[in-house]
């Protein structure tokens, strides 16, 4: 894999596509698959598919197309899923809980370890085998388990005040599904979920084909 | 806006993303963003930006930028987000559950009309003002509803027979969360939605800042 290297964020975006889409591939039975086939299959054109693989080394073969299983793994060291990151969430609200429980965390290596909340009923229950704390353990508790990564599932109010204590512990990536623009130091990778991008685009296509 | 123009798939996934932030930045005060700025605050070049917008017409002014308000209501346009779909949610657990009172929904004139779920102990409750029918119910409820658009958060295991079923009722687009790659027809709009690529380009940008 090459290294210091400036990629888009663009192209950073679209990796865990290309890494959902082969996983389905793989899952298919297919071993070998063509910048066109992978394109269609992701909404991307071949040529930027063909660009964005290759700003990070050669995982294809001309005329035969991309090893499955080897672009997988190769992407899957792209994206650091090797590292097996330590990861809490913070709100154990029903987003928190259905996070708990999402499977393909634990397919891509990431180990939730920890869930937080301040509601008394909550603390102590256990969730898909991870225990709930109290709030006011995230210092201890993102030390003991070493947490790399939180997610804010809180509700707007409270998540900029929960991010400044996950920051302070020092968890540098929040991932944060709270519907605020969160702020944190430059040192910290936030990414923010709109989960109404994904039924806006839905929107876009049945407003060109159906003039209801 | 231009009409009957062909635009990749990558330009409208980014739509919803500019949309996002367009709002975020309205909210703070801007009355006139840059592609610059724009560009930044996204993540995509400001050329990008400029060739995206470019290709659904003109909202910018050369040397002042684009006009927020403007082009938030331009881009909802694009969208069909003034179309006021109406949504149904098929699976009431936890994700069901948050999905059916995540605000920003209703903030872009999606309009949630019903909940179905197989469990009689869920089956009559309301949740955000809106009612849990039976699965039984879904061909009655779609067509007394006329809901244009389902969010299946059910079970890998039943996600394609309670896609066939929504598909057949008529309904035009669906929003996938269970873990599995349904199979609908041409003329139905599927977006899955893979929770885990939030996480896994968090994972790229920390794997390549911090050697742990």
């Amino acid at each position: 894999m090459k290294d210091h290297i400036v990629i888009s964020r663009a192209t950073i975006d679209r990796l865990p596509v290309y890494f959902r889409c082969l996983r389905h591939i793989q899952e298919e039975g297919a071993e070998i698959i063509s910048s066109e086939d992978l394109g269609r299959r992701v909404g991307v054109t071949p040529e930027q598919i063909r660009k964005d693989l290759a700003s990070f080394g050669e995982f294809g073969k001309k005329g035969v197309g991309y090893y499955v299983r080897d672009l997988i793994r190769n992407i899957g060291e792209i994206l650091g899923l090797h590292r097996n990151w330590n990861i809490a969430i913070a709100g154990v609200g029903h987003l928190g809980w259905a996070l708990a429980n999402y499977r393909n965390f634990i397919s891509l290596g990431f180990n939730l370890k920890a869930l937080f909340d301040v509601d008394p009923m909550k603390i102590g229950q256990i969730v898909n085998g991870v225990e709930v704390f109290s709030c006011e353990k995230i210092p201890q508790i993102v030390d003991e388990y070493d947490i790399h990564i939180a997610i804010i599932t809180v509700p707007a109010s409270n998540a900029q005040s929960i991010a400044n204590v996950l920051v302070e512990c020092g968890v540098k990536g929040i991932w944060n599904f709270a519907p605020i623009r969160l702020k944190v130091p430059d040192d910290v990778r936030l990414v923010s979920e709109d989960l109404s991008v994904g039924l806006s685009s839905i929107s876009y296509y049945l407003s060109r084909e159906y003039k209801l």
